[in-house]
C-alpha cells in the first residue's frame, strides 16, 4: 500500500470549520466527552459507495437538514461538494466544510476511491473531525482506520459491528465483514467489544453474549465453532456481560437468547445482508425501533461508521446521525476505558500489551 | 458407530402395507417413475426432532388427511404410532404401517434417537418405503443415508438443499448443514446437484447458479471463496445451467441474480434459519408461493427429506408432502441420470469414478 497523500482543506471553508470548534483541534480522544446534544463534526467520504458521490451527497444533505448541531466535512471531489452546498440555505452552508481527497491515476482507480476514506480518517486523527462515515470498500476502511487512528491493545483485527432490529429489541452482530478467517482469540476480543457496545450505546444491563453456530448438539459447527466455546466460556467480559453459549440464525431474528452475537465476518456479512434485505422488502420485526443500516468499527482510536456500498441517501443520513450520536455519547472512549481497564483472563498473552 | 439393529414390521400392519404396494418391493430406484398422482409410501422417523414424537405424529396425521394416496410407515415407538392410529378413521388407518426402531440403552440416548432415522432409511433401501422424512440430527441422517442408500459417484458429502421463497420465485440454497468445512470441489458438486434440482423440481429453464460471498470487489471473501470461483467458472453444469458468479446475502432474498446459491453448510444453515424465522415472524417475500420448511438430501440413492429439529406439526406435514411429491416426480432418479450422464470437466479425477 502506498502512503496516502492527504488533501488540502479548501481555505475559505477551513476558516468556517476552524471558527466553530477550535478547542477540539489536536484533542485527545480519550479525554473528550462533548455535552449531548453538542456539535458533532463528521467527515464524510464522498468517494465511497456504489453510487458515490450522488447518494452520499444526498445523505449528507438529509443529515444536515435534520440536525442543526451537525458540522459536515465533505471529503472528495470539490465539484460534488459544491452541488450539496448549492442546495443548502446560507446558515446550513456555514456548517459544511470540504477537503479534497488526492486524485489517483484515474477516475475509477482503487487508490483514488480509497483516498477518500484515508483522507477522512486523517481528518479525525488530526482533530479536524470527530467521526468518519464511509460507504466505501470495507477492507480499505478497516486498514486505513487501523493505520490512521491506531488499534487498541489486544485488537488484532478491528471488527465491524452491525445493529439489527429483533422482536425483543436491538441486537449487536459482529463481525460483519472485517475478519473473514478469525481464530477463537479474535472472536473473544469481538465478544468483549460487542458487550461493551451493547452496554454503553444500547444501555443493556449485563448483556448476554452468544456464539453463532448451527446447532447445539455435540459435534455441530465447523472447526472454529468447536474450539471457540471453551475460550468464550472462560472469558472475562466487560459491563457485567455474560457468555450464554451457542445461538443460531433464528436467535438473531428473535433476540430471545442474546443481545450480542459473535461470529466470523463472512457468516455475519451474509446473514446481515440477508436479514436487512428481508426487512427492507417486507418489514422489520420491530417497526417502532429500526436501527440505522450502518456498521460501527470497534477497537480503533476514533469513531468510524461504515455504510453499505449499496446504501441509499437515507442510509447514509442514518449513518451520519449514528456517528454524531456515538460522538455525543463519547461512546468510543468510554468503550475503550471499559475494555482496557479489564484484566484479561484466559487470553492470548500477545493480546495484552 | 455401532451397526444399527433394524426393527420388525408389526405383523398385522405389514400385511396392510404389503397388500397395497406389493409391486414396489425390492424395486430399483432408477427404474421407478410412479404415475402422478400415485401412491407414495413415506417412512417417517418418529424419534427425530426436539418435540418428537408428538409433533411428528401430529404432522403425519395432517399429511395423511390431506393426501389420500399417501401411505405412511411410522418408524419408532409403537405407542406413539398407536396415538396416531387411534385418531384416524378406519380407511385412513389402513394407509398407516409401523415399524419399531430398536431401543438403545436409554430413552434419551443418542443412539436410540438415531436408530429411528437409520431404520427408516433401511426401509427405503429394502423397498418398504419410497422416501424418508426425519426431523432428527442432520449429521446422523446424512451419515445413515450415505451408508444405507449409497452416494452417487463423485459425491463426497451429500448436501442438504433448502428451498426459499424470494420476490422472484423459489431459490435453492445448498448446503444448509451437511458440509461445514467443504473444499471447492465439494462446492462444485453441490452446484451441479442444485442446478439439476432447480431444473427438475422447480422446472427452471437454464438455472442460474451463484456462489455466496460478501462482496464482489477484488480480494473479498474468505479462503474458500477466493479459490472456488475459478473451479465453478470452469464447471460443466447439467440442464443448461450456467454459473453467474458471486452473489451476496441480499440476492438470496430477492432472487434477482440466481436460482441456485451454493455455499458451505455453516453459512447456509445460519442464513436459512435467519431468513426462515424472519419470514415466519413477519411474512415471506412471496405469500403466494411458500415452499415447505424442509431440506432435501441430494446425492444419495433415495429420497430423503430433513425437517428442522424445531419443526412444527405443519412443517412435518409439509416435509411429508414434499417427499411424496419428489417420489411422484421420480425427482431423485431423474436428477441422478442428469448428473451421471454428464462428462465431468475440470473436475477432481477422484470424483469421476
Amino acid at each position: 500500500m502506498t502512503s496516502p497523500v492527504y488533501g488540502r482543506v479548501a481555505p475559505e471553508r477551513r476558516r468556517t470549520s476552524g471558527a466553530r470548534a477550535p478547542e477540539q483541534s489536536g484533542r485527545d480522544l480519550s479525554a473528550e466527552a462533548a455535552p449531548e446534544p453538542g456539535i458533532a463534526r463528521i467527515a464524510v467520504d464522498l468517494l465511497g459507495g456504489d453510487h458515490a458521490p450522488a447518494v452520499v451527497v444526498d445523505g449528507a444533505l438529509r443529515a444536515s437538514q435534520a440536525d442543526p448541531a451537525l458540522q459536515l466535512l465533505l471529503v472528495g471531489p470539490v465539484e460534488a461538494a459544491d452541488a450539496l452546498l448549492a442546495a443548502l440555505d446560507p446558515e446550513a452552508r456555514h456548517r459544511v466544510g470540504t477537503i479534497t481527497a488526492p486524485a489517483g491515476p484515474g477516475e475509477h482507480d482503487v487508490s483514488r476511491v480509497e483516498s477518500g476514506v484515508r483522507t477522512a480518517i486523517l481528518a479525525v486523527a488530526q482533530g479536524h473531525a470527530d467521526a468518519v462515515v464511509s460507504a466505501g470498500n470495507t477492507g480499505a476502511t478497516v486498514t486505513s482506520a487501523a493505520l490512521g487512528l491506531g488499534r487498541w491493545p489486544g485488537v488484532r483485527r478491528p471488527p465491524l459491528a452491525a445493529v439489527l432490529p429483533t422482536a425483543a429489541g436491538r441486537l449487536v452482530l459482529l463481525d460483519v465483514g472485517s475478519s473473514v478467517d478469525p481464530d477463537e482469540l479474535t472472536l473473544a476480543m469481538h465478544a468483549r467489544l460487542g458487550a461493551a457496545y451493547a452496554s454503553i450505546v444500547h444501555e443493556v444491563a449485563a448483556p448476554r453474549v452468544g456464539l453463532l453456530t448451527i446447532g447445539t448438539e455435540r459435534g455441530k459447527g465447523d472447526r472454529l465453532r468447536r474450539t471457540a466455546p471453551a475460550v468464550l466460556a472462560g472469558l472475562q467480559l466487560p459491563a457485567g456481560a455474560r457468555y450464554v453459549g451457542l445461538v443460531e440464525g433464528n436467535d438473531v431474528v428473535t433476540g430471545a437468547k442474546a443481545d450480542v452475537v459473535v461470529t466470523d465476518g463472512f457468516t455475519g456479512n451474509v446473514l446481515l445482508k440477508g436479514l436487512e434485505t428481508a426487512y427492507a422488502l417486507i418489514r422489520p420485526p420491530n417497526d417502532g425501533d429500526v436501527p440505522p443500516r450502518a456498521a460501527i468499527l470497534l477497537g480503533v482510536g476514533g469513531t468510524v461508521v461504515v455504510c453499505h456500498g449499496a446504501a441509499t441517501g437515507e442510509d447514509v443520513a442514518a449513518g451520519i446521525a449514528l456517528a454524531a450520536d456515538l460522538h455525543r455519547r463519547a461512546a468510543v472512549p468510554v468503550i475503550a476505558d471499559l475494555i482496557q481497564s479489564q484484566v484479561p483472563a484466559h487470553e492470548d498473552p500477545r493480546g495484552g500489551s
